[in-house]
């Protein structure tokens, strides 16, 4: 059975606020929940109609009916299993390696997406600032089918951290260099901006150098890239091995 | 003032056969229709609210209020005008340059999104599938950006439309060869599959090379990127010039 005191908590985690009181965010679905779980996220509430449940936590498991898990449930087909989870403690911030920081990113389906491309491209560290969309919002955690157990987000005052780090700060402009003809480092970081305005200036102002993907036709449109296949690109020259520097 | 029969029209293009059946589509926006009348679709209904309308279609507009509009429109928030335009006449297929070929995309999300990476990319031609998700699925243009007045979309049976070309096929597999390691023509056929499924059997078997993009995280997961990020990495590596043949 589903209380009323959880329906009422599981709603709230809809709003930024009530995830950052609580320090609790949702998942749902058998495949995202199991590798939460495997990732050894603590599960605080876990219900399922006949869903699958690993073996060590079955016993915590509450077992409910499909119009209970309608009533809590934010999917229009719910999938059989809901969690809500304890958030992870934040890890320290990274110095080496690749890093990626994003400037005020609003779009949750971006952010997920974004979230996935650092998995795969093995950037474990993803530096936000304050304004950029929440990564538990319920969007951005299923949009990232897993890849958020393997990626930490990081919230913090971005300008603070690019003044502090030592590493070079490549930021992603319009009127950046072109990406193709540069030798890029293997210990970097990369900033991406926001969907309609790009990179604020104060961000801008502690990078070392800039960067942008030339168009290949021959007009003056489209005027952009969305910000997702613009960051999948850059990440993908940042990693591929010819681009990169030697040592 | 829309006429009831205008609402019923314009409602039932909401769905592909009614498109099929008109050969019309609807575009909302004041920035998109401009861009649809700039690049010569001819427009069979032109409504606004106080939109901005270019002066050689002026007469043609019909001023209806922000009531209407609600009335007609699929959006949130209703953008001044709404447009019904006729769909363009299918161009001869190019036998040139790179062309990118969609094998059953299903999510109008990744279709508008790959529509825009052609346009940035300088393709000029997308062939897809019959059953891949319909170019003038509102969703569709709303995500293109103002592309699709710039690619021209194909349906047709794409396994004779392969098996026909004369320039090399690559088709993009989990298990295909690592795109950094290839030297890649500038005259090729690019294949996307399925999000689920990928690329079916017999396009497959049409395919002169395969292509995968490499996980650089030392893990298993995630299991793969999605489609329209690894389009665009892939078509960022068919024009970036040193990856390209020579000649």
């Amino acid at each position: 059975m589903v209380s009323k005191n959880q329906i009422k908590l599981i709603h709230s985690l809809q709003q930024k606020k009530y995830r950052n009181l609580h320090d609790l965010f949702v998942v749902e679905g058998e495949k995202g929940i199991v590798e939460f779980l495997e990732a050894q996220f603590e599960p605080h509430i876990l219900f399922h109609t006949d869903g699958f449940i690993p073996k060590n936590h079955y016993k915590q498991a509450i077992l409910i009916n499909d119009k209970e898990l309608k009533k809590i449930s934010q999917l229009k087909t719910p999938n059989k299993v809901l969690a809500v989870f304890h958030k992870p403690k934040p890890k320290p911030l990274s110095k080496k390696g690749l890093t990626l920081v994003l400037d005020d990113l609003k779009d949750p389906g971006n952010l997920g997406t974004i979230i996935r491309l650092c998995d795969w491209f093995g950037v474990s560290q993803l530096i936000c600032s304050t304004e950029t969309v929440d990564c538990y919002n319920p969007k951005v955690v299923q949009a990232t089918m897993g890849s958020l157990t393997r990626v930490s987000v990081i919230y913090t005052d971005i300008v603070n951290y690019l003044k502090q780090c030592k590493r070079s700060v490549y930021a992603a402009t319009m009127e950046g260099k072109n990406v193709y003809k540069l030798t890029l480092p293997k210990e970097a970081i990369l900033v991406m901006g926001n969907e309609a305005n790009g990179i604020s200036k104060a961000v801008l102002e502690t990078a070392n150098s800039t960067l942008s993907i030339s168009r290949f036709n021959k007009t003056d449109k489209p005027e952009s890239l969305n910000a997702a296949t613009a960051t999948a690109i850059l990440l993908s020259e940042f990693n591929r091995p010819s681009t990169q520097m030697k040592g």
